[in-house]
């Protein structure tokens, strides 16, 4: 683990951040009285003193950045985010850093070289008049850089290791947004939002690819390419920009309300399509198909790139959920006196979310998607276990995370349009990329919308269509996996027209997102614990509209038994359970099940917070979670929890409709106003 | 910054970890189409998993670590500390890592060499048939270790890079000790604290570093020193070991609630000499006496090295205040707005803290020192500024990393004694160590204590010095300077010998001090903020107790000038300053500020919180800054705050004195009974 600046592939340049922590340095019994006069203290000293200058460049972008959202969110400036912002200053930092200052370097010579016959190791000796001295290998070098190696040191210094976005700076980005999840309306559109991160980031995929290779083919023909480009490499580049990141978006909808089940699509589809676009092109590095005609098509090559995807990304799922399911059971077991310690457990909450990403890594999955699903786990059973401390602490601490995580991987990208060296603008490839992810975004919204609606009853609406296409922003994921590699000519191209992507589409549609949603009038100013869906189509069409057999197969299923196994909430199991499994389910049983059954008030899950709610929702499957049902059971029997059978008294249920329909009106001519609003319900 | 593995003396070092964050891939044109199909992509991937395993390690060790004192804190268990508990997984992980597995290695074969006439360059290029290759330098290798070079890949793997306890684990540990120095009883004894912490830490360290000498003379007598071992060797051993850091000690302290003035010198006391002993180690590497007889002592080297010491210190000190400051102004004029915004004061505050590290690191100063102050600085005006809400993230977040932090590196201390490959344990050494230390300590607190007590009216009772001597424990600073360079056989014998005085002192004097508390009879179960100390002296006598001039001096200045300025709590400067100051002093008052005078109950300093109690404790100062006396203020005038003005009724003070006699007599049976107590009072 030494190759701190080694170039090559996707797993190799996947050794170095981690290989920086755990460094190398007891092995070697060194004599070097003699090495502590050289020239290399000074110049450690001097290249240390320039790391931390680096590094405080970053630090104080970040911190001019909070200033100036802070100004903005005191003046309700909504136009630009603080992403926004942060690539702005960045931008102004890489272009002081490119022409501000004189490209002086301490020592202008050739390094020292020497010749040998075989390969390069990772290791090599060097006999100095009898002394060895051990080098390691940092990556090959084009023979018209060799004077330059030295020269340009200051601008490589801002350049980050790209694992270190991978491995330090996305995993609490993505961990926060997995237990941001933990939303009624995300399990309710469960079904749509897997379809669009699946089915239509490979759409996406495949159709920016070929898209793409049909623009570089082009090039070909004009004459505009000079290097290699293959169809992989297109294919690669569909993978990767397929990640979509509408944070700006996002932000803008939950600060004015909008809707919360286009949010949960947008959001939702946002954090599952990161995954799926990393495994997917994780997949397409690894479809290297034998024989002559390498790069194109080859149906064994492609079937085990298949074989990949479903292996990384079911292992890494696998990994996460039950690293997620473990610290349930721990902060369930010790239920009674965890809670005393809120310091202990946001710390032990802390370590297992990252040990997962670690030991997912360590087993050759991907530590993100793992990390993703923990989340996701952790904030649908653990969170339930938690103390109010430890809740509050946890999640707090996550979001200063992923607050610094997210500001600084923008900001960094404004640095890095002047700052990375090696970019190669293509007019044609940049123009062909912004049409093919227009196009490719098209193709997955739109046919998989007419799909999904022909079995949704609740359909998801053109004007709720035109604002997930226009919410393809491009954000971190991309950067992120564009800058990992960036050794070859195509790879270069690829980094440098996603830079430009994020930027113009961070820009123009996170600014343009409440002009956006006034004119494809998306009502704003909902109530979220109140949103009950009153969409305008009447009510009783409706109750039907999640019943998909998927989720209410998987409710059931976790509401009656993985809840009350995995958190204090939830019926006993003694009431779920058939009667022939009572000793066990006692067993299983927490005490304080019986006590919330009592109380039939779960107040920290979402999903049955507003179980009047749920009775209309599931339909035929209705499962009374209220007391208001009047039937509430006292603990073994669980006649409150009547799994099938139906809710009698349907007169209440047209009251409420009533009712409900005169709140939306209301919310509804306050939603329109809202769009540009005086913000008088913040 | 390239050097992730390089082996060579303190600041060469110091280059790394950040070395690692910046890395430089971007500047190299590659075209490493064949690179990709090498072993180095096999060797990388098997590496990376290495690595994830192994951080997975501590990951698991500070899991297990929490799970168990868990368990400790419910049934109560006070002999074995947390980080004791650490450090004996830490053991346990380690020989299982020794010994466990079979030494097998990937490869065996010895890395290519290559001859050069010149003397070894940071970067070295290689030519394979026409293709260059970048190597950096690793550091200088033995020639009898050259075929082992990646034999023993193994352990070396779990050994982090020395700089990211540095740069990584010390700075939040030391800040969240800054930060939480805030407290009364530590700027009452502040004088005393400064005195042990910079007189009795030189002394330390020259008591030890001569007596070591001895040790190694009679070593070299006796044929047991097998390399050079120079003077100033042994005075940075002195340096380094002279940080104390009786976090066990003071943990049962504050669970026990010992006496606030005996937590206070101590834990002020340990607090500053990490950044004395840090400084001081710098000064005694720094020190080059020119001629020929190097290593002995040399006038203007001497002195050279006490101006380096003088240099970084007051610089460290002047940088860290200052961006205090600079926080507590921000945080200041955006008083009315910042407040909103929890998270973005949270998130400045930490980068703020940082950017502080960077900073001073940059200009060459020593990071961690300045983080120290700045801690101390926020802690006194920044925290007043911020809101309720920041208040507890920031205290949280800190609380979390300095957790996380401190055991990493207990737990890594309990590794390094089987994993560290070049231990030397040499008896002689350890012994005269363990003496030395000793001897060292008492030079430090008696003669010291004895100085002190000369001034101060409340003297230092014989119990407390001893417990002073006893609670000189050793921990992660003197573990951190030790790991910092052990390329020297000199070096090397130090850092062992460190190791076992660290987890002697740890397991032994931290796990007796709750039997030493009872057998010194020092007090317990002392409500602090009830802590009036009647220390068994008339009451008349401690009035004047803390009225040294300089505290009396400081305090006045930093309560009407500075408070006024930096933060909304404290009378208003209109009311402070010389009434020709009137406009000036009007415009820099905050509109709070006036409130507050009004209100007159600060409840966030705790300067300022038990005002009655500063009443007496100044007593010819009495700053009354209580509206119980009778002459609350009404904004202008300031009549309240009589500075050098004599308070009157010395009736009431006299009943109030008999009133605490009795319960102190309270507290003080309550106290004995509670050293082993039933710990009815939590």
């Amino acid at each position: 683990g030494q190759q701190c600046g080694l170039v090559s592939s996707t797993r190799a340049a996947q050794s170095r951040s981690l290989a920086c922590f755990t460094s190398t340095v007891s092995g070697l019994k060194a004599e070097d009285d003699g090495m502590e006069e050289l020239a290399t203290e000074k110049e450690a000293e001097e290249s240390h003193r320039q790391d931390s200058v680096n590094l405080l460049t970053f630090i104080l972008l970040l911190t001019l950045t909070i200033l100036t959202i802070w100004l903005f969110k005191h003046r309700r400036v909504r136009f630009l985010h603080e992403t926004g912002l942060a690539m702005i200053y960045g931008l102004l930092v890489g272009v002081i850093l490119r022409y501000g200052i004189p490209a002086t370097s301490y020592h202008n010579k050739t390094p020292p070289s020497c010749s040998l016959k075989e390969g390069p190791a990772s290791t090599l000796l060097l006999n100095v008049s009898g002394k060895f001295f051990e080098y390691t290998l940092k990556g090959e070098i084009n023979s018209r850089e060799i004077h330059n190696v030295e020269q340009n040191d200051m601008l490589r210094k801002v350049t980050f290791d790209p694992e270190v976005f991978f491995n330090i700076l996305l995993p609490p980005i993505i961990f926060h947004a997995g237990y941001s999840l933990k939303k009624r309306h995300f399990f309710r559109n469960l079904g749509s939002i897997i379809t669009y991160a699946f089915l239509g980031t490979a759409i996406s995929c495949f159709v920016i690819g070929n898209l793409m290779y049909g623009v570089v083919k082009l090039m070909q023909v004009v004459g505009q390419l000079t290097d290699k480009f293959y169809y992989t490499d297109c294919l690669f580049f569909g993978a990767v920009i397929s990640a979509t990141d509408p944070v700006t978006v996002l932000a803008i909808f939950n600060e004015l309300h909008a809707d919360g089940d286009l949010y949960a699509l947008l959001f939702g589809e946002s954090v599952m399509n990161d995954a799926v676009a990393i495994v997917l092109s994780s997949s397409i590095v690894a479809y290297q198909p034998s024989g002559t005609n390498t790069h194109m098509f080859d149906a064994s090559a492609f079937f085990k790139s298949v074989g990949v995807f479903l292996g990384i990304f079911s292992g890494s799922f696998v990994m996460g959920a039950a690293t997620g399911v473990v610290t349930a059971l721990i902060s369930f077991f010790d239920f009674t006196k965890l809670h005393c310690f809120p310091l202990l457990e946001t710390a032990l909450f802390f370590l297992m979310s990252w040990s997962t990403f670690l030991l997912a890594e360590a087993c050759g999955f991907t530590g993100v998607v793992a990390v993703l699903f923990c989340g996701i786990t952790q904030a649908h059973y653990t969170y339930n276990n938690l103390s109010e401390e430890s809740t509050k602490r946890t999640k707090q601490l996550f979001e200063v995370l992923h607050f610094l995580a997210e500001n600084f991987i923008f900001s960094y990208m404004g640095l890095a349009l002047f700052t990375f060296q090696n970019h190669i603008f293509s007019p044609i490839f940049i123009i062909g990329a912004f049409i093919a992810i227009f196009i490719g975004r098209a193709f997955n919204i739109y046919p998989l919308s007419f799909l999904l609606n022909l079995g949704r009853r609740h359909k998801i609406k053109g004007n709720f269509q035109h604002m997930m296409m226009f919410a393809g922003l491009r954000g971190a994921m991309a950067f992120a996996l564009a800058i990992r590699d960036t050794a070859t000519y195509a790879r270069q191209m690829m980094f440098t027209t996603t830079l430009l992507i994020v930027f113009f589409t961070v820009w123009v549609f996170g600014g343009g997102t409440t002009a956006m949603l006034s004119w494809l009038h998306i009502r704003v100013g909902v109530d979220p614990d109140q949103d009950l869906q009153p969409c305008g189509d009447s009510f009783q069409s409706k109750t039907k509209q999640e019943s998909a057999w998927l989720f209410r197969l998987w409710y059931t299923f976790d509401h009656n038994y993985l809840k009350p196994i995995l958190t204090h909430s939830g019926p006993p199991l003694t009431s779920t359970l058939p009667s022939y499994c009572g000793p066990l389910a006692s067993c299983l049983t927490s005490p304080q099940a019986y006590e919330n059954h009592e109380q039939l008030r779960d107040h920290d899950s979402d999903l049955i917070r507003n179980d009047s709610d749920l009775t209309y929702t599931f339909g035929d499957t209705a499962i009374t979670a209220n007391g208001a049902s009047g039937s509430g059971g006292d603990g073994a029997g669980g006649s409150g929890w009547s799994v099938n059978g139906k809710r009698s008294g349907s007169t209440s249920e047209e009251a409420l409709e009533r009712e409900l329909d005169s709140r939306e009106q209301e919310l509804l001519s306050r939603g329109t106003r809202l769009v540009f609003p005086i913000e008088d319900h913040v």
